[in-house]
């Protein structure tokens, strides 16, 4: 199995020498095969090997149980350990996000703080549970690539062991490792495929693990090639800003126009887009209506002007495109010539040099899950002093014009507001000295 | 239903007016119910509709009940029937398919001598049981797009409904059907799979046919463009007969590159083709080795001679590319400078006219699996006046030069030799008067 990693961590060109690789471990059978690998892969792998911990308090004394373990084993193994705790329960509650995704948010954005590549123990297993998943939801071709073996920070240098191997592996090496009593639970999707229809599956291909992470490979390497040419088709087609030109995308062959509307779409941040959308979109390329329009969520819509699709707000105020925002990278809003970057640091200092406005507290925001800046939204609220009011109320208190509304940028997650420009930071996320924060740097650009 | 069915024949262009549709109908409850919505839907769509029924007498007395179920029902709607039968397990024994394939593979071959559009009422659920069973098997995006609504001659008008919806609709129309006494069984995978891993699935995600059926255009849609794709790379690429520029295929994106070098080996016509071949022979593009090479099945071998990437029997004798036959297509050989047309005939008459060479009878030959035109193989046998021989041992009595034997067309499909060019057909396949048959005409090109 160790030769199995090295190998694989090496076709995918995993992990570059001289870099630090942390390990994520959870005290399960796979995470802690992983960190036992990786520290025999080190000077193979040129690489410096640390560990990192999130308790979830989702099963309170078996979850400080598990912190307990994975600081021993961390400890006998000489292995350094980055431990983090937070309230999944709590998040859930407040975001309306599912338990699960509550904790794998808080967990992930723990991850991203840590600036350096993190090592997740998915096994070929757990590709085969995520690749049926999103058969069961229909998501296509993307869906169906599974577990990707490196994505963003993340990379998964076991995802090509089964779990038959993680555990003969922990056999043969006399590893300890502790059980997540919720595994064995039948309560959600996942868990019941892994206990009842996988068994079945596996009855009739015993390989299908690795069957499947092979079939993974090939549709995500078909996957991001279509990818590319969408993204060139829109490029060429492009005709000003959210506009393009009909004749361009319908020259196009209908698997690389259908990808072009969706990452078009994707381009205005539609929370749930949903295949009918993307078809009602598709469709106005061909009508013959010069004026044709199909209502999108979140006050979008798309629309016919002659020869060419435009995106727009509904509203007729000026307003700007939401843009995504991802840790270390620096983005523009050309409508409001504004830059802006962030990033993370474990280490909160109040005095930071630079031009920052503002830093959140990376414990309350899903730090990798919808980090954006983007126009109002009906509904948003936010702490300032004084209070917590809507921003509508916050706008008409400080006599902002409602025309120019449409154009104040909203730092936000999908949580909520972080903070708007010119009016402040949202207190209920602004982070205190010496805590693990994001911070945010906004430019002025000269136009 | 009937609406559905409607707009689901016309959005795939199933059927053209004036047509002639045969419906498949085996007396179950799919078959049942498409006939009846096809014949309602005469008018709607402008076809004329008739029936086709094969009986594989797998079953007994329960084949011959199905049979007069159908040919009382076809009697009774006014419905003309063609019905055949074929003892496929007698063809299993012969041929070492299994049973399954025995029967599929008999009644396409009668589907296909009635020289119509076809139509087979697959449903959301068998395509959903197809891609599972791929899956099962990690086909790839080729085998997960399912079953097209059309292929070849056939067509699926009921492939837009489920199950449920197709009892439900025999039950409205208070519409009589069989059953196949073998689809209770659990001994194979498909009924493994509809009768436990399913409902599973199901549970999770009713819609779940429907959801797969959407999935499937999506798949089809990739898969068919970048089979487009990677067939223009080869033609770009094309360096003499079976060689192509390896820098020109190297510089194709990895997606295309190696469907391209999948569809060229394709052309050599192995059977059992492996992802391991293709992935061998994709290597080969990116060695230092000028003459590399790569052993393949049925005595072929790709081989690197400098720049190029070749395609060539590992025996030195001469010899051609290997074609398959499709009945209705014209193909060439343009090694041998010969022009090969193969149809079906309904009524075979002695004396047509024509350059015609031989008629082979329907029910004996896969019609529509593996007919090909190729260089002999060891262990290819004929009986001709004279007896029954290896192909060796008549070469060796009519005196064919061994050097010449490999430029030899030999006509066969999966289960044997149909015919050898020069040498004459094979008598225990040779087409009687009055009977369904294949013809074939060969025709000498001036080169």
């Amino acid at each position: 199995m160790r030769d199995k990693v090295l190998r694989w961590c090496r076709e995918n060109a995993m992990l570059s020498p001289g870099q630090t690789v942390v390990c994520a471990v959870s005290g399960g059978a796979d995470s802690v095969a992983m960190l036992h690998i990786l520290c025999s892969l080190r000077e193979a792998l040129g690489v410096t090997v640390s560990a990192a911990h999130f308790n979830h308090r989702l099963r309170g004394a078996e979850s400080d149980r598990d912190e307990a373990f994975v600081r021993k084993l961390c400890d006998d193994w000489g292995v350094p350990l980055a431990a983090a705790s937070g309230d999944a329960a709590a998040r859930a509650r407040e975001t309306g996000e599912s338990i699960e995704e509550a904790a794998r948010n808080l967990r992930y954005a723990f991850f991203a703080s840590l600036g350096q590549a993190v090592a997740t123990a998915h096994t070929a297993d757990d590709n085969l549970e995520t690749m049926l998943l999103n058969f069961l939801r229909g998501t296509g071709l993307t869906g169906l690539g599974g577990i990707p073996p490196k994505r963003d920070f993340l990379v998964r240098p076991i995802l090509c062991c089964t779990r038959q191997e993680v555990l003969a592996y922990l056999d043969a090496h006399r590893l300890p490792h502790v059980e997540d009593s919720t595994n064995a639970a039948d309560d959600c999707v996942r868990n019941r495929l892994r206990h009842n229809v996988l068994p079945l599956l596996k009855a009739e291909n015993p390989a299908l693990a690795e069957t499947a992470l092979r079939t993974a490979q090939l549709l995500r390497q078909d996957d991001a090639f279509l990818d590319c040419l969408a993204e060139a088709a829109l490029q060429t087609a492009s005709a000003g800003t959210m506009a393009w030109r009909c004749d361009a995308l319908r020259a196009e062959p209908d698997a690389v126009r259908t990808r072009a509307v969706r990452a078009m779409l994707q381009t205005i941040y539609i929370p749930k887009l949903s295949h009918a959308h993307i078809e009602a979109v598709d469709r106005l390329l061909f009508t013959d209506d010069p004026s044709a329009r199909v209502s999108l969520p979140s006050s979008w819509e798309a629309r016919r002007e002659y020869g060419r699709l435009c995106l727009a707000r509904t509203a007729d105020a000026a307003t700007f495109v939401p843009v995504p925002l991802i840790p270390g990278k620096t983005i523009r809003i050309p409508e409001l010539g504004l830059k802006i970057r962030c990033e993370f640091t474990k280490n909160f200092a109040k005095n930071r040099p630079g031009t920052f406005t503002f830093a959140c507290r990376c414990d309350m925001i899903g730090a990798t899950n919808g980090l954006v800046v983007r126009p109002r939204r009906s509904g948003d609220a936010l702490r300032l002093p004084g209070g917590t009011k809507t921003l509508k109320k916050w706008f008409i208190d400080r006599k902002v014009p409602a025309a120019q509304r449409g154009l104040v940028p909203v730092f936000a997650d999908d949580s909520g507001v972080l903070a708007v420009y010119g009016l402040g930071q949202n207190l209920d996320c602004r982070a205190a000295e010496g805590e693990p924060a994001i911070l945010f740097y906004i430019e002025k650009e000269c136009k």
